[in-house]
């Protein structure tokens, strides 16, 4: 069996091209295939040209040790994986029942029996493995090149997904040796790139050798990501850890996390341990919080519900904020932003509750209160705590940044209850 | 000039190799050239390692006329993008003083002065153009290479879109003469690909030779791109124009837009145009209808706000929802879905409300109400549809196809209002 295996992801299809997607596949793929120690060695993509995923799949197998396709799999004339991967191998299409008989069980609704262009996709590569596909119509093929390995499958991020999982994957385990790689990532708030890596220099340059650290700055955080190689995942883990407890000495308190989980599911971790029911009052975010704390299974166990109240009527009629209060002071400012954070709660019977209210912009701004400006206030029975926060010009990152930052309010007020 | 110059984008960076970030530069990145008529020939993503960024760019030079680098030029110790690039054109790094009056200017309030990391930022391949980024720390570099061009610039995103935008995009269009391209998308609804095919196969069949067509399948819809590509730009665009007339007869009522544009910016238009106001009660869509309408600038010209009712108890007391209905038909039924639309068009004084009431899964899903059956009404004072979806089993795409059906339906109602 070959040892530390390398891996190269080609994603297929004009859509990607011409930026019509973006192509999520391939860091799906690569997050799992680091998981399980495979790694990923380049990404490319391609168009539907026959010629151009003939030479991307020729150079891929002269540098990795596996090569997975993804797209051009469907029905459509556009669509040429399949015909191309037969003339590059030397093989041709033949026709596979059990295909067939598959697309029957997924879709027994098809009264009408099965359409000729769904028909077409059981007629497959000859020299190569079918693999079938529980989520969709397009089989999976696996090559077997030497001692390397070339699969192609669909496209569609959900049967992908499924695919990956489930036949991929565990047959590449079987195939290949993976190396001990261990990931772990520091989620740190509060301080600009250079800034963080000037404060924790001394630390950076006294790592031991068999770890790897990189910056990636992301809106309103910066994640350090660990990564360590060593023969023993034991000692390894250890030694990771050992080093993360070192950099808590010294930024500790601007330490939101050290796994590169989302904030909103360690929210959810949190309200759960604590028996702590949620609710949110949102302006400028427009329901982007609710939206982020919902987007976790099994989150109807501690999430009440959100009034979103874009506009000033509705600040007053649902949720009760005094018109004379927003008309003196506006409905970005300290008071009202406080209202409505004590208001939904009481409404919800909620036992924490977070609001918000800013200028997402472009437009609105004023030399007060310019763009960028949000007022977030997060309240328990008992404690309130409310902030003025300044962020950037561009509409989507104010949103994004004052849901982080409504998001990591609230774990701020949950650790201390 | 050179004619119809072929791209190729390189991301660097090891985040996107495991897959700890979605690349999505790159898409922004080739729908901006694409829409100035440069094709992109190939994406490719390299790690932060200097043979293998050097392999890249040199098989890029071969294969391209422009080559566009992303990312590896932080400050810190892992980015190693602008050495690499001074060895593999054999030059060196000198020091540039306008990169630190640039800096000075963008980020007056570092009243400590410079810090070292960002210092270094200062330093730039001797025989490159250098562009100032107006922005962030890092300057832009552009290698002149013979007849090709090859530039590097900053990976985080809004600082390489402001660099595309304002200094790159418009130096390639000096620097090549490009072909007329045009896309024009078809979003159609209630169609499977390979139905759509079937139905629409004599208008593809007879499409003239100058368009491309292209399906791109999303969740709940399917794409049809058609291509064009022809001297005359104003011949091309009628002719384009054409063959969508000729497929709004056979398939019209499906079409839900004739852009590539989303769906909420479409009905915020519609809203504006009939001068009406749009709220929303959401239970399983979790506030992300709010979320997608807020996501446009200038929404809370249309826009009132939502009831994110994801209990009960938020469902009755702040929606008014008769608990003995729910408790006899279930949260998710057609009397508690029209009740939450009808009630938030009235708290919020809004023209037209649109609620969302469904087992998004993976768990609360029973024999009767399995995972992905959700129930969507929409309303106006004197107009309400109610209907009934089956969707998926996977919770993610249950919310967003629920969100997208109900857009759809609020846009069906706006259309004949």
């Amino acid at each position: 069996m070959k040892n530390n295996p390398k891996v190269e992801i080609i994603t297929i299809g004009d859509e990607i091209l011409i930026g019509q997607i973006v192509d999520t596949n391939s860091a799906w793929m690569a997050s799992q295939l680091n998981k399980e120690g495979f790694s990923v060695f380049q990404i490319t993509s391609v168009s539907d040209n026959e010629n151009h995923i003939t030479e991307a799949v020729d150079a891929a197998l002269k540098r990795v040790d596996i090569v997975l396709l993804t797209g051009g799999l469907g029905p459509t004339k556009d669509d040429i994986t399949k015909q191309t991967l037969c003339r590059y191998f030397n093989t041709e299409l033949v026709f596979n029942s059990s295909v067939i008989d598959t697309i029957n069980r997924l879709f027994p609704a098809t009264k009408n029996g099965i359409n000729e262009l769904t028909y077409s996709q059981a007629y497959v590569p000859k020299n190569a493995i079918i693999i079938q596909n529980a989520t969709g119509t397009a089989p999976i093929t696996w090559f077997d090149v030497q001692d390397k390995v070339l699969v192609s499958m669909p496209g569609v991020p959900s049967e992908m997904e499924w695919v990956m999982l489930h036949e991929i994957l565990p047959r590449l385990a079987k195939r290949f040796n993976t190396p001990s790689l261990l990931h772990k990532t520091v989620i740190v708030e509060g301080y600009a790139e250079s800034a963080l890596a000037i404060k924790i220099s001394d630390w950076e340059n006294n790592l031991p050798a068999c770890i790897k650290l990189a910056y990636l700055p992301a809106i309103g955080i910066v994640k350090l990501r660990l990564t360590g190689n060593l023969p023993d995942k034991v000692l390894l883990e250890k030694t990771i850890d050992i080093e993360i407890e070192k950099l808590r000495a010294i930024i500790g308190s601007s330490i939101i996390a050290t796994e590169d989980i989302p904030l909103e599911l360690l929210i959810g971790e949190l309200l759960k341990s604590k028996k702590m029911q949620l609710a949110t009052a949102e302006s400028c975010t427009g329901g982007n919080i609710a939206r982020l704390i919902t987007s976790i299974p099994g989150s109807s166990a501690y999430f009440k519900g959100s009034v979103v109240a874009y506009s000033n009527e509705v600040k007053e009629a649902v949720l009760g904020v005094s018109k004379e209060l927003m008309v003196e002071r506006g409905a970005v400012s300290q008071p009202v932003v406080e209202q409505m954070a004590q208001s939904v709660l009481r409404l919800t019977a909620a036992d924490v509750a977070v609001a918000t209210s800013g200028v997402a912009g472009p437009d609105g701004g004023t030399p007060d209160k310019p763009v960028g400006t949000v007022w977030i206030c997060v309240c328990t029975k008992d404690k309130l705590i409310s902030r003025k926060y300044n962020f950037s010009t561009f509409r989507d990152r104010n949103i994004t940044r004052a849901s982080l930052a409504g998001l990591s309010m609230i774990k701020e007020i949950l650790v201390n209850c």
